[in-house]
């Protein structure tokens, strides 16, 4: 592996073209126009390229692992413009959602046909695994939804525990990076050991960078991610950080957490405040303690693997995921 | 075939019994509740014996017939799920939609978690043939929300034609019972030609099914079918009878029509006016015409089958669904 950033960015251009070339599976519908928008809001491809480089990892990048990548990049597109309505998230990327632009009925249709469009790439695979490859992406799928389901009763309860936000994540995000990485390793013609493997570093990578996700809500810039800062304490989300803070504070030093979260209206000054009861508290500390954990555990998985472009580009992919500035 | 009634009970109860297994397949999910409960909501089950009785056409209907069978009922009862969201339907069948006991996000997520049970039972096949069904069923899919979104642009366009009502309702209704008798007819090991056959028996019998549910929209009692009479007046759909009417009439004749659906509130009396206009005007004819020769037409691809119980199970299938009492 030369120059990692070289290589992504070659793969990521790829991707973009697949995931064009896709939209001739649905070129006589009314909602194609729809899709092509979600596809146009960008995104790092991080679950598409985790597939190809799984795939280069135990063989080649064939062009029935390539089909793979862009249906669970297709997969995740349809979590997005789903979950963007229950959200009731106004953007995305700096762009209006499907629903604003489109009305709420449009995009739950949006969403729907998406998930046949995902299945319509797996389809096309010329393997005689048919059968195994939809079944690790049906697992996905179903696990996708049920992590955005586990989210959501999270979200409402009153209480919240961290073994059920860790069983969110690994689902809600961490399903699809495990599909990812089993699906490129069956489809390079990877053994069971290395399916199971990259499964793993999949689901690992994917707890980390969610935790990850939830630091940089309070940390980031303001528009850095085209939402403002605290979008979780706003929308009341029992973040890793919330939970933990939960954890480590007494009753006393939780209020001012409390507090914030039970605002109608909340301004900066209590995200400012929240953000300054994480840090005194070691929560920051141990959300970067965890982040690095899982991403270890991750890293482990490859650790098992012979060496190959596939595995460095892995590790590279890991490390830019985790080291996003915060 | 002896007693059709009897046979059509006896399929209908494997099929509440296979639907009920499949469950099995979401035993971890918090939404598993929510999908057992649309399940519970009934219905004549009509598409799943249109697979069986397909199979029974053409050879036997094995267990993968029956797994396909259950996959079609799935997907037709997560269009339920998502159209109620659309069309803001409170009860069906008597019972309160999902959206109502459990919230939108919750029916959203249903119907998005039913969608991948459906791909698991049909990824459940013993088949060689996996990819030739997947691409049938994909296929349907597809069409059954571009057929939704075709309705949602029809229902809020000023103008709306009889051929865009064709298509819509070709692929709202009609593709999920072509894709029925495809996939009886192909996993019973008919030939290409008896699976086009029968696909072409379940699009038209379909097409009839569909004008003629929208003819008891005002002929039906008004608690018959759990919902008020004149609902697509309410809703101001452009049902078959609205754009029939809309050739048959002259502009005063049609604004008895046109002043109905521009009400903000629909009384008995203007449903009982636009039906007597409807009949005046020949249009509830030019309806039954219709459902005729669709009619005419699914039988006439069963013609063309040799003799089979399951051949004429499917013609007391198609008569039972078009001689509703009106």
């Amino acid at each position: 592996m030369k120059n990692f950033t070289d290589y992504y960015e070659k793969r990521r251009s790829e991707v973009e073209k697949e995931l064009r070339n896709s939209l001739v599976l649905v070129s006589n519908s009314p909602l194609k126009d729809n899709i092509e928008y979600v596809f146009s809001m960008g995104g790092k491809r991080v679950r598409p390229l985790l597939t190809i480089f799984a795939a280069e990892a135990v063989g080649e990048c064939s062009d029935d692992a390539m089909r793979a990548a862009v249906a669970i990049e297709i997969l995740h597109n349809f979590t997005l413009v789903h979950d963007d309505i229950m959200d009731n998230a106004d953007t995305r990327r700096g762009k209006s959602t499907v629903h604003i632009t489109s009305g709420v009925n449009t995009a739950i249709l949006v969403g729907d046909l998406m998930i046949a469009l995902a299945y319509d790439c797996v389809e096309k695979c010329d393997t005689k695994n048919l059968q195994g490859i939809m079944r690790i992406f049906n697992e996905g799928v179903k696990e996708v939804c049920n992590g955005q389901a586990l989210d959501e009763s999270l979200s409402k309860c009153t209480g919240g525990s961290m073994p059920q936000y860790m069983e969110m994540i690994s689902k809600k995000t961490g399903a699809l990076l495990m599909t990812a990485g089993k699906l490129g390793a069956l489809l390079g013609g990877g053994s069971e050991a290395e399916i199971a493997l990259l499964g793993d570093f999949g689901l690992n990578i994917g707890i980390a960078f969610q935790i990850l996700d939830d630091m940089l809500d309070l940390e980031g810039d303001n528009d850095r991610f085209g939402k403002p800062r605290g979008l979780d304490i706003i929308e009341r989300k029992k973040s890793y950080l919330f939970l933990k803070a939960q954890q480590l504070m007494d009753n006393n030093e939780f209020k001012v957490v409390s507090d914030a979260y039970n605002k109608t209206s909340v301004a900066e000054i209590d995200v400012l405040a929240v953000r300054d009861a994480y840090q005194k508290s070691g929560t920051f500390d141990a959300a970067k303690r965890e982040v690095a954990e899982y991403t270890a555990r991750a890293l482990s998985s490859l650790n098992m693997l012979k060496e190959s472009d596939g595995k460095d580009a892995l590790v590279e992919l890991a490390n830019s995921l985790v080291q996003r500035r915060f």
